[in-house]
């Protein structure tokens, strides 16, 4: 379709926490139905592990395409592999330096492919202190701290996927509410921001939606015709 | 509350694969939103992993006490540890009886710590014959195939989650749709089938809903009186 911002919608990329789930993580099923209308490819981008990123697209019933741990991985089929676009061992370097400073408490390490996650159990401004010539950014998705390899970016993730099936990036509509989306909102057409989104990304976005999470997908996708 | 069952019921086990979701895989909305309305705990009982049937609870929103590999695994919370309850080393010796007769794909082998996974590449009642003497069974999900270790089912692993929380097994409603589900359904106080079960599994069911998968378990629900 055919949009003001002079672009054609051909495919969505939407973040799941915060912006499919509430705050106790549990999907809201108008925004699901909302996406199993669109006729066009929605891929989700989270910073959540692969796993949990194929199962979500598998019981949301969008397509099997998802960028996982904040980019740093990527997946084309639910059987398929995983696809490691971020340096792990990087991460690890940067977790030893914090480990003298701070007590760490890991996430689903084992799971882990790109980068790590961590309980918010310090500053993160203290972190990036220590963190300067590690080659790593530290990401704050709202739920977790994330470790992560400085040239992995959602952003950068869509882009691989985008030339991969042989869309122009530019022509993906990105949702999101975290810090981590910006990327995603520079490289996609048009950034939607869910109105619970931090100040940040609400400063890139094009829209932003008067009502939070779930509820804001579902605006979003109305607005710009594509239900 | 109380049923004409003569009993109290106290939490509810559901199946995943083919209950809350369709065909596709994905989740019927309707009961997830009738789910997450009871007032007691919810287990998701699945033949798939534990990342799997981890994410599904807390998409779907009910308790994070879940059955995973069919009874293998078992885990109380989101970011807590598997606990084994089957012996994936038999499934291996199995394979590699199976191997020398059939060409074997397999599903997920990296994440799964109780079972084998394969896809149905073959007849099932073949595999039995090679495989009765070394102390699994076979379960086809209707997805998938399953190795299993005969001591292991969902029905046992219910036991195992009765006991550690304190809820008579006697108490539980068990709804399904597969043959996997049969030792729930012996277990749990009161069976329920969904209308595109396995006849098997309505042989043993105190109730066949008039409709499929996810309406089916609305249907339940309400016929309970849970909701």
């Amino acid at each position: 379709m055919h949009f003001g911002f002079g672009m054609e919608i051909e495919a969505v990329a939407v973040d799941i926490d915060g912006t499919l789930t509430d705050k106790r993580r549990s999907l809201n099923c108008k925004a699901v139905e909302a996406l199993r209308k669109l006729k066009i490819p929605v891929v989700l981008a989270t910073g959540n592990i692969s796993c949990f990123a194929r199962t979500a697209a598998k019981l949301i019933g969008v397509s099997d395409i998802v960028i996982c741990e904040n980019g740093g991985v990527v997946r084309f089929e639910y059987d398929g592999e995983d696809i490691i676009l971020g340096n792990k061992e990087k991460c690890y370097r940067a977790l030893k330096a914090l480990e003298k400073k701070f007590d760490i408490v890991l996430l689903d390490d084992s799971y882990r492919k790109a980068e790590i996650c961590l309980r918010r159990t310090f500053r993160k401004e203290d972190a990036e202190e220590i963190l300067e010539n590690y080659g790593v950014k530290i990401i704050d998705s709202g739920f977790a701290y994330h470790i992560i390899d400085e040239n992995v970016s959602k952003g950068k993730a869509l882009r691989f996927i985008a030339e991969r099936i042989g869309v122009d990036v530019k022509s993906f509509v990105a949702i999101g509410d975290s810090e981590n989306d910006i990327e995603l909102f520079e490289v996609a057409g048009i950034g939607v921001a869910v109105a619970n989104a931090h100040l940040k990304l609400k400063e890139v976005a094009d829209v932003v939606t008067s009502k939070p999470d779930g509820e804001g997908v579902v605006e979003a996708l109305e607005f710009l015709g594509l239900i």
